[in-house]
């Protein structure tokens, strides 16, 4: 699919900031890429009137209002939700990539009901048991990032659905950071063959076994970042522990660098003089660059923002639903999908 | 049990560096407590040699050593260190816990070996299923610790071996931190109650439903270090992906202001300016001073170092030990686990 075709549907209402962050973001993403189109999805007056606060920038001719008349809160439960929430600007986003009107969507509504609606409107590609959230990280080497799957769709996976998220993953990091062969590792708590659990031993199995696969080994937590891995794959509890640890982590550093230059009048002068430097330092490491998290494995791509997503942070979420939309990856995973499907009953005629 | 009747075991061929780190280490604690008794195991003529170069420093009055002719590689599998090394130093120091000779041992050794041969040798506690790992960690408050187990004897812990880390844990804790009721929580992937997996969940009401825990509820990974928790439970699994996740990270971030630092003339400069700074930051985190794992759950007291700990971080694990032979940690254990199965069996009488 060529930029010039591709609309983006985007949850106007999610997040914590709802409008005031999601409108300046898609208005900065509408005027980078001069042939996207934009749906809007929420409140029309609230809408409109945001809107109108950025009046100069505006290119109407690209962009749509969709009004809907609930909003899904930031606590409401999947279930509350997916049944009391249909005109709700997260489902009928959902429901616009159903329908075919948009390409993908994007929200930065709660995560749990986003899961629960897309998998219940988008259904699941042939072959995949379920969804996962992948998403990109930074590593040590510079200019070098790193995906991972799952972040928390799903907890308890077995050995076939871990296989099944390494596949799915190849798929994205191959078209998007265009790695013909991306290197596969499955997280473990040591290198050794012995160690993990029975669904991580299984899951290495199955990789190693299958030619769509460049399978490493198994990987450990400190070398997440060291940026050998080009995708790791884990449960989601797991995934989702080792992501939140990450930032609980990051922020420790921050407090403490910052309380050690708040010292003293020597301190405090040295952390004057080490301002650009730290600013640099953020910039490397980059919370919003690496924003937007795929819910990978649907027949249509629906792009997680962070919740507390700034403008710049939600607009690369919508960049991602961009590339996403470019690169096919449903269609190209649902291919993939398909010729294992076919090898491996080639193999077993039977089953 | 005093100071003064403490023996400790020192598996002195234990870890990276073996005996260039453990006898000096050894030396510096025995220096520091006068009435402390050390019982060096490994072979007699290659830590003789280490004694001499720290000649001046020997008290060998309440120093003995106890040699063995074997020693556990780091890359050795527990299996054949439990077959094949019955005279090692890791399994001799072991075995003066098991009769009583020593009231606590230490090893830089291979965490799996270690393991495996402590819950052989000395075996579980009455109505402690499996044994498991914990360590102290540094929080965002200063002079507030953490505790945190499993992080990794075990994976696949159900929702019962949970609840009975959780037991243990508040001991330890009560005993070593002088907190009357630890504020005890559960890892988990959402601070609601409808989140987490099946095991994470039965934990929780099995723990809150306990009079002998303080539970404070759930707890997400970017919560783990911002010092609420006086606790925090978890699989073997999920603790060891956390654990070394923030290892991974920590370095991350040290390399990125390593470099930050480095770029140019001018940030040079402001580093060289900042350098006791930052030695004051690494300072907080201290790995040194938080080296000294515990297997916990057994009956007798297993310190696990750092298989690279310096001088000052295994002299930090022998202090560990130290502290938890005047504290009885296990008898407390015991204690406390025999006073629960004596309430339940009077709530369930047939049970």
């Amino acid at each position: 699919m060529t930029l010039s075709d591709i609309t983006i549907a985007v949850d106007s209402m999610g997040g914590d900031h709802g409008p005031s962050v999601t409108i300046p973001a898609a208005l900065r993403v509408l005027a980078k890429h001069n042939t996207l189109r934009l749906i809007l999805v929420g409140d029309s007056e609230v809408l409109e009137q945001e809107l109108r606060a950025h009046q100069s920038t505006v290119d109407r001719s690209r962009l749509t209002i969709h009004h809907t008349s609930q909003r899904v809160e930031m606590d409401e439960s999947p279930a509350s939700a997916l049944r009391g929430k249909k005109d709700s600007s997260m489902r009928v986003a959902i429901n616009l990539v159903k329908d075919s009107t948009a390409d993908a969507c994007v929200s930065a509504g709660n995560t749990g009901a986003l899961m629960a609606t897309a998998r219940f409107v988008l259904k699941t590609l042939p072959g995949i048991d379920r969804p996962a959230i992948i998403s990109v990280f930074p590593t040590i080497i510079a200019g070098k990032s790193m995906h991972m799957l799952d972040l928390g769709a799903n907890v308890d996976s077995s050995g076939e659905h871990l296989f099944q998220f390494a596949v799915m993953g190849s798929v994205l990091v191959s078209a998007l950071e265009n790695i013909p062969e991306p290197k596969v590792y499955v997280l473990n708590i040591g290198a050794e063959d012995i160690k993990g659990n029975d669904q991580v031993k299984q899951a290495a199995q199955l990789i190693s076994q299958s030619n769509a696969i460049n399978y490493a080994g198994y990987i450990e937590g400190d070398d997440i970042y060291k940026g050998e891995a080009d995708l790791i794959v884990c449960d989601g509890f797991v995934g989702n522990v080792a992501l939140k640890t990450t930032e609980g982590v990051a922020i420790l550093f921050i407090k403490l660098l910052k309380r050690a230059f708040y010292q003293n009048i020597y301190t405090k002068l040295v952390g004057l003089l080490a301002k650009p430097i730290m600013k640099m330092l953020v910039k490397w490491i980059d919370p919003d660059r690496y924003n937007g998290a795929s819910l990978i494995g649907l027949q249509g791509i629906v792009i997680k923002s962070h919740g507390g997503a700034n403008i710049a942070a939600f607009a690369n979420a919508i960049e991602q639903a961009i590339a996403q939309a470019e690169k096919n990856i449903p269609q190209l995973i649902s291919a993939k999908v398909e010729h294992l499907l076919k090898a491996s009953s080639k193999i077993n005629p039977e089953e």
